[in-house]
């Protein structure tokens, strides 16, 4: 099944498994993981193990994903608050030419499918971030969120 | 045209078209349907004649498209309320451990670009769902939602 | 590199940089423009010089981009109002049957990731668009909004 997609220098635990059309480069991905179809995965992202990666999701460089974190399809995260193409005297941006903003998500994290998350954000423990959201701010452990931009719905009761 | 797409155990009507970069197994297809390239279509899914399903859709189990339905680009159906990567003990989550919803998307319909549709939703007959919405609840026969939620604008006149 | 894209009928400017799984046709790509993977382009679009145009965006006919535009991940344009898969009568829609609405991203434009842009719209040079948000309407030059609708944030200042 691997063979139409792009691997490279891709750090594999054991058990992964990736689908097809997946776009990978320079990253580490860990034991049980799977990752779903058109999904692109960035230089530096770290993605922890037993996650569910689906399909049409972008994780870009300054990503971390801890365990058992479930990324739903056409997620989109974002490194960049203010991207741009060129600088103001029209030469291409160089990696030297912006700030990265990281983004981390903790264990048991749940993002629905067809989320934005802005840079720079944490996303507690255990959260759950409804299917469509833009989330622009830190997300607290064990909370609901849901909306653009994402509000707190409720605490999730042990 | 077919030779970069993944079709696999796949019931297809007369003259369908399909797109390359297509993942699309245990599904069915109807007569004169065109699917868009980066379109993953999962099992069980059944879409009627003379759809059209654009590029970057994601269709998933528990989806059923009628007759004459327009999908856009980059809509993301959904079939779990409260989507997990792993159990609470951090194992593996399986198919016995969620309950699906399913999503019926009736005759006619059109479903703008960038939506995302939460589960167990229906459709009716002739809606038309705004670009960039996210569908949270039932949509009335013959009218136009938009928003995140999708909010009622108006009933067609017919 | 190109060797998993599919490029037909596309108008290459130079040192132009086209990753794989991209789907383009019968468009122009400036000079030193960078295209990402599963990026769909659509005949007739023109895109500039030094433009980067980021993985999972959809830019359909009647799209013009101009030089120096930073367009997101998961990006997605569009032309018609009121699209349809058929006719009244059940009939597949042919190109004669509807209205394309032409879209215009002036010079130096970045629209965030996981935006949707409603058809007919320019969007003024040098203006920002803030992640997941939904364009509705003309954006002024050099001003930043965000937002489902899309509003006014503030201007920038130069």
């Amino acid at each position: 099944m691997e063979s139409k997609s792009n691997l490279t220098n891709v750090k594999l635990g054991e058990n992964v498994k990736i689908y097809d059309f997946v776009n990978a480069y320079g990253c580490e991905i860990g034991d049980g993981t799977r990752i779903g179809a058109f999904v692109e995965i960035q230089k530096g992202v770290k993605i922890g193990k037993n996650c569910k990666i689906s399909s049409h999701s972008f994780l870009c460089e300054g990503v971390y994903i801890a365990d058992g974190v479930f990324i739903g399809h056409g997620v989109m995260f974002t490194n960049d608050m203010f991207p741009k193409a060129t600088n103001a005297d029209g030469t291409l941006q160089t990696d030297a030419e912006w700030t990265l903003l990281e983004t981390v998500v903790e264990e048991r994290v749940s993002i629905g499918s067809g989320c934005t998350i802005l840079p720079g954000i944490t996303i507690g423990k255990g959260a759950l971030i409804g299917a469509g959201s833009v989330v622009t701010k830190n997300v607290p452990a064990n909370s609901i969120v849901a909306g653009n931009p994402a509000k707190l719905i409720r605490i999730i009761k042990e």
